[in-house]
């Protein structure tokens, strides 16, 4: 799939790619080694702030939560296109971590990170398909309500 | 280690493999690249739903806790052959993530997930050994008392 | 960068490499294969006891927090010498996960990981770049501040 497919696949669902967002501490956003693309973890930032902030079950509803999740995988797909030069190298997503910050004994993360799934699969194709984990957090950083942690298998350059 | 071995070692001990659990949502049970095998979050499911259900200390024991933890490895080894076809390709674990959804304050999620490392040893032998990390969470999705995340080597088919 | 570098540059800095600590259950401090290193979830122990406890922003200020990240960074680096025989065989740093056990509603986890991310940029050089993710969790085992886990690229040996 070239390139200009995944961003013509954005474009039909009224979507673009946000800029890459720059790290919030002393690291990089990506690393690449043995055919491996790890990813820092992605939040809802849009223009460098957060587009969503709170816990899923209080100060967003469940249709906000899947909407921050489905920026922070746009993030994510703007990691990938910064760190690879475009989405032609990349061979497949791997593994999706999910962590949403959840009301106390809220237990349906999963249906907010299958808005980033989703979105994944749609403009990818077969190389969006992931293994996923969805874990429950009382908080994350900057009071983000979703991070997106994704490792992907990449060809030589 | 030829594959009757692993469900010979698993008889001895009175267990046996479930059928591999369907993913809660937009995503697959396992993504296979590069050398590595990732499997998504495993959760002590059966048949299809949870048989065990709330946090480590409050409306789960310890002991629960940690048959829950055995359960979920299951679901790991039922993974691993379902994707491998078998377990004759599987060079060594690598990873064992292990999330606790904890009473709070409760602070011994190592014991808890060495029910699922005593497993894995048992029943892979050295194929069996891992690099572990413990996190506790308030609480896991479906209301689950353990999510085990698993990454292996597995040679070229 | 011959391994001498590395604990020379601790040094300048008033630091040592402690010994590498023993795991707290049935898994291993570190497994290598295809030229991936993954270490356990290390805590910030010294002399076989944690050194810190407690969540930040309750037990812990964050400047405690941050030499907790320190010490556990240190300890990576005891794991890596002793996983790798020295660092020559380290080709970089790939992952930093930060779980940091935060007051409620403290979110300011990037900044305590920073004292480990920027601690292994010092003594590793380029090859001390990664990604990180950064989790809040309400508690960690044993009641640790902090825990991190690492994933490196290694040459063959």
């Amino acid at each position: 799939m070239p390139e200009s497919n995944v961003e013509n696949r954005l474009a039909a669902l009224g979507l673009q790619l946000p800029a890459a967002p720059q790290p919030v501490g002393s690291y990089r956003a990506a690393v690449i080694a043995n055919g491996l693309l790890f990813i820092s973890g992605q939040l809802p930032l849009l223009n460098g702030a957060l587009k969503y902030r709170g816990r899923v079950g209080i100060e967003l509803t469940e249709a906000e939560g899947g909407e921050a999740a489905q920026l922070a995988a746009l993030n994510v797909l703007a990691q990938i296109k910064a760190a690879l030069n475009g989405f032609d190298r990349l061979v497949t997503l791997m593994r999706v971590e999910g962590y949403v910050s959840s009301a106390p004994g809220w237990m349906h993360q999963p249906r907010i990170l299958d808005h980033a799934s989703n979105l994944f699969a749609t403009v990818l194709g077969d190389r969006g398909i992931h293994t996923r984990s969805a874990i429950a957090t009382p908080q994350l950083p900057l009071n983000a309500p979703v991070e997106l942690v994704v490792t992907a298998a990449v060809a030589n350059s």
